[in-house]
């Protein structure tokens, strides 16, 4: 798994960051995942080698426009570049009325199906590698995390759990292997349950805006990495909870507790510059979270990309 | 008056060129117009001397996605920035209900007020130092062009017209002489049929997409300048004439026909590219314009500035 982000600024784009865009990639084939999509999105994947025609899903943590103003024209170039395939979006139910309202107004048919999944409902969404969970967070809007979690790893079957459950050798089997759910004698049985993992599947969470780290402590079990707003350093604590906000501390602090390995924090204010000698930098940020947290943190940059290996091991990806 | 502007792609951007968005700046002062807007318009401001503390109105030629997907972040933006002045936007009916829903589903609270008029009803709209008039285009959906005339031009009262119409010297003289029409013994004068002007009030017109140059004629009179659409080059006339859009040639012929003096061509198709040697070119679009037409032709680039003096002179600027 891979992450490539395509905007790490809080609220406006600034000269060197655009605004909320994640894509996150399967780690075989060229499928992609977009999370947020804030205006300038669909101009920044023109210098990255994604396209249109693998993105398998768009996900929309919360309606403020510095998340998703850049939906509208991203659908819009996807058809004009040829897409067919149908297009599956995850997000506040609001978003689906907005686009509808968009399509309508501004005369924008587009040649494929969208197939909306309304992030209110706390969904669980498979996609062929990836399945993805929801989780609610805190902010001045309903916010969500996405965490995703690869499907096929390398596994063996639990021989004698599928003795005790008499499940007889055959296509169940293949099905269980695979990471497909099944049905038998009336129960739904979960493939994670029927299987020896080599390595724990790969997992990461994106979280949305958000003021309170700690409701992500049940999203971040088993993950190896947690991606998390750090709009404001601690020194600007009162302004982050007055509008919904995390600062590095905050952050950090949760990631500790929940033993994260790797922290990615992003989504810093304009008012943080990227220069370590400005002040307030960016690095402000990162000095707060590390004095708290014993894991690795990250801080995210404007096509900055990240690979999650099988093995778990986490790490910036440098040059080509 | 000045033009700058800030997109020149049509429908999709691309690596080097967004989509359409224009800035026309008053000849004096820093205040200046937005003509479409489409998505990405704010970030390419954030690399001009533009500050949307002193942007008078927006206007919107049509509906169409690449010209105004950039509203919402760009309000959203000025709001961020502390923008309280009122902002006009001149725009079709639809942009109003548009806004509104993006308004209230992204809970986006704008502390200016919008002051909206619709392009549909054609109006006549005066800035302090422009005058604005609007004319309907053809495209697959109703498309505007805006003709922006100076107010304030170095004129001296008509001192027989004065006499003749009993016109006492006091208030009045001084209203006709800046510019502003008004009212005597029961009866509308207009300011420059009282005023000998020293040179030609500066005019320009800037058109949204369509395929009936020839609806101009009226619009153009006594421009300087028209900037108008030239999505493809002649050899696409057909596809062109399919999507409501004008090649090179049509509008040079128009052009031509109605004596302008210079002719700013933009809105190129992605095919087009910059480089001359590159098969197709934009190149190819203004050799065909040249080809029929006597006047100037200029291609606009992204970033391009054009300054038309009070002489009538029309020219690129040319570095800093």
């Amino acid at each position: 798994m891979n992450l490539l982000f395509l905007g790490t600024s809080a609220g406006v784009p600034t000269k060197t960051r655009n605004v909320s865009g994640i894509a996150l990639r399967e780690s075989k084939g060229r499928s992609w995942y977009l999370i947020d999509c804030g205006e300038g999105t669909q101009h920044q994947v023109l210098h990255t080698r994604l396209s249109f025609h693998s993105l398998k899903a768009i996900l929309i943590t919360h309606v403020h426009g510095d998340h998703c103003y850049g939906l509208p024209g991203i659908l819009a170039s996807a058809a004009m570049g040829g897409r067919k395939a149908p297009l599956t979006i995850v997000a506040p139910a609001g978003i689906k009325t907005w686009l509808e309202a968009t399509c309508e107004v501004t005369q924008l048919s587009l040649p494929f199906a969208l197939e909306f999944i309304a992030s209110d409902d706390l969904p669980s969404v498979e996609f062929e590698n990836i399945a993805v969970e929801t989780f609610s967070l805190s902010h001045r809007v309903a916010s969500y995390a996405y965490a995703f979690t690869e499907r096929k790893v390398d596994a063996a079957l639990d021989m004698d759990k599928l003795a005790q459950k008499g499940i007889p050798r055959g296509p169940l089997w293949g099905q269980l292997k695979q990471g497909f759910d099944i049905e038998f004698a009336g129960e739904q049985l979960k493939s994670h349950d029927y299987l020896i993992f080599k390595n724990t599947p790969r997992k990461i969470v994106i979280a949305g805006d958000n003021d309170q780290p700690d409701l992500l402590i049940e999203a971040c079990a088993g993950a190896q990495a947690l991606v998390h707003e750090a709009t404001y350093s601690e020194e600007m604590a009162h302004k982050a909870g007055d509008v919904g906000h995390s600062y590095g501390k905050l952050v950090a602090d949760f990631a500790e507790k929940a033993q994260l390995p790797n922290l990615v924090l992003t989504h810093f204010s304009p008012r943080y510059q990227r220069n370590p000698h400005a002040s307030p930098s960016i690095e402000n940020i990162r000095e707060e979270a590390q004095r708290v947290y014993s894991g690795s943190v990250f801080l995210a940059r404007d096509f900055g990309e990240y690979t999650l290996e099988k093995s778990g091991h986490f790490s910036e990806v440098v040059g080509e």
